[in-house]
């Protein structure tokens, strides 16, 4: 079969690495299906910080056949490539070389996925945002701090990803780019070869376009097939959670969130209100405590040799954070101890819980990447979460629904999202 | 004052910092004190990968204060130095510059500590052994992975050393070579930057001339004064637990255990013996199902680069780990979801448990590094554990005991340590 740019493009993951590997496709086409994609969008975007066409169609050449043959592959800026620059989104390492590839692009190559580039990141997935623009409106921040990788994949220029989130990194991007953000449980992709920000907290996830691209990709690379493969053998028990911040919802996100809810009810899921225990409010002192400790030690050498190369915003937050005490953080992390119970209790009997992705749609501006707090808790504890586009706002730009599962349970998770996602697809076509 | 070389290697980590804080003593005497050591021995034990003299030499001398002041510290090559080579125990990488310090590094030194060089360690911290000699004896082992650090302490060229445990690479050539080997509790020191082998077990860590030098140099770099300032208000009590592998334990293992169990008795500690449950020779599948998984991906890159020129013994155990599965790996880590618990129940009402640290006296030649059966599952429990020396062996080489202690417990299992090495000196003066 020969098929247009448009007909490569619209193919699944799946599709692509079946036709891929049954020789039906090459991975140059695919490459240069998407190729065009950035050619045409990506001086608007400015979702990359580095593209080496030269190498990408190389790569693609060279592509034999695997579990990812021809899927095109972003790399967030904080995850090492030795063979492209990595600056971890910082003018401190513009241009910087490691000595190795992040085992997550050394894995994916090894399964026939070509990197078409590293990412835009916030200056060490922090708080300083790089050049990207909403591809929805460019007036809009990304989100951050895996804002290139949103942007690449919402603008259509690429199959998927890679990101990072400490606090709410890859899915509030996703909800504002009108992607599919994916935090696996953590520990689900390796860590190894990521600029560190929270030891406790950093884990390595995906922005796709669909939530069965997403769940595709990372099982690959998790070499854990299973975790894309559980279908429901009954419609999901969904839990309506507003989460103790309720009151930085804005109307854009709790119509998400309804629509969601009606979606999937009309679906067949049963979707219950769940209440937010008192202690909720706990987990994001929590949150703010682990990170606090962490990340400032995270960056303790940046913080002493390079204070005044560091971004204004980034330095600021990281003089915040370093207020937190060890006893503040040694607290946290006993209160935690047990996170798969704590997700279990909020879960309760439902199978997930639809919160919000985000405080609302984009916000205007490109001096700050919008407010992760909806997603910080469920960082913390480990569980999979992903953000589901469910609509737009009054400003025309895309909204989300996160949704999150317990610890471990990543296929039924997906499964969830994958069926809110096909239930909101109905409900808004 | 004007101490002489000796008596300033002879003072405590505590005293040093204190007399350097006061005037009374430079650190730059001090590090002289130990750069003559080093130089009149390191031929013959060959410790060091890199010692950078007039590096030293400025360092010490802008010592201006604080909780490590003077303090002379060695740093394992796979820890990650911006001035001095970092080859991460192997040619592949021979010479490299990261581009920061470790956290841990950068911490060291803003308290005041000296860096005096880069320790030998085996090929990324795993089998392929440098070039170190054990200080007791240059035709035996240092032990590894942390072999020159533990050799470097041993000899008395340095306060402590940074060490690396993933199964037993700072407990059994702290043992091997007469120094304390501490792991802390699992984060309790910073990981970032060093070159990981596992990301649920690698552990940083100290090696020290005593229980009260490791502790005092660890609480100082974890900014955690309290874990070094527990004294125990009664003697301890002490579990004996021969584990599941005893059947390993040599001779001159079994003599240090009985020894140390009748020297803690004699200073008035409980002593008993501990069941071996039924089910821990599983913790030992479960530790080698997450090094399994994890350490072959952590390595992915150099795996499927630079193959051929990784040591022959590296590549084979790189080759059996990777025979692992993602399902015994998803199992083990679900076995041991709960550390603190089953550390819990295999201490009982004790205390501490005291169990063998190394199979035997440092083993004859140079091209192992010996058997970390005894420390393995206390790495993957997370808890504290200590090597403290306990006499010679038949070959007239050290011999330790292993002290461990609850998850998050390192105070009180320091102050054990403590109660163990002082009564031994007493048995043994």
């Amino acid at each position: 079969m020969t098929l247009a740019p448009e007909e490569i493009r619209a193919l699944s993951v799946d599709a692509v690495v079946a036709a891929v590997n049954a020789g039906t496709l090459s991975a140059s086409a695919v490459a240069e299906a998407f190729l065009a994609v950035i050619d045409a969008r990506e001086d608007a975007v400015g979702a990359f910080e580095t593209i080496d066409r030269a190498a990408v169609r190389a790569a693609a050449a060279a592509v034999g056949g695997g579990p990812l043959a021809g899927i095109t592959l972003g790399v967030k800026d904080v995850i090492e490539t030795a063979d492209l620059p990595t600056g971890y989104g910082s003018t401190v390492y513009a241009g910087a070389r490691p000595l190795w590839d992040a085992p997550v692009v050394t894995i994916a190559r090894s399964l026939g996925a070509v990197v078409m580039g590293k990412t835009v990141s916030t200056e060490f997935a922090m708080s300083g945002p790089g050049r990207t623009r909403n591809p929805w409106n460019p007036g809009h921040t990304p989100g951050g701090s895996s804002s290139g990788s949103a942007a690449a994949v919402g603008t259509g220029m690429l199959h998927a990803a890679l990101g990072t989130q400490t606090s709410g990194s890859i899915l509030r991007p996703a909800a504002y780019c009108g992607a599919v953000g994916y935090k696996p449980s953590f520990g689900t992709l390796v860590r190894v070869g990521v600029k560190a920000l929270s030891d406790s907290l950093d884990t390595v996830g995906m922005i796709a376009r669909t939530v069965a691209d997403a769940g595709a990709v990372t099982a690959a690379l998790a070499e854990a097939p299973k975790l894309a493969a559980a279908a429901l053998d009954r419609p999901p028990r969904i839990g309506i959670f507003r989460s103790s911040r309720w009151d930085l919802a804005e109307p854009a996100t709790r119509e998400a969130l309804a629509r969601a809810a009606a979606a999937a009810e009309a679906a067949g899921a049963s979707v219950v209100e769940v209440a937010v225990p008192d202690w909720f409010e706990e987990l994001y002192r929590c949150h703010d405590a682990v990170m606090g400790w962490e990340t400032p030690r995270a960056l303790a050498h940046e913080r002493a040799v390079f204070a005044d190369r560091i971004a204004p915003p980034t330095r600021a937050f990281l003089d915040t954070l370093a207020r937190t005490t060890r006893a503040d953080y040694d607290a946290a992390l006993a209160r935690i101890a047990d996170r798969a119970g704590i997700l279990d209790a909020l879960i309760g009997d439902c199978d997930v819980l639809f919160t919000p992705a985000a405080t609302g749609e984009a916000p205007a501006g490109l001096g700050a990447t919008g407010d992760p707090v909806f997603c910080k808790v469920w960082t913390l504890l480990h569980g999979p979460a992903l953000a589901v586009p469910a609509g737009f706002g009054p400003n025309g730009l895309p909204v989300a629904v996160q949704v999150v599962g317990r610890l471990g349970r990543d296929a039924e998770t997906l499964a969830a999202a994958a069926f809110a996602e096909a239930a909101l697809k109905d409900a808004t076509s």
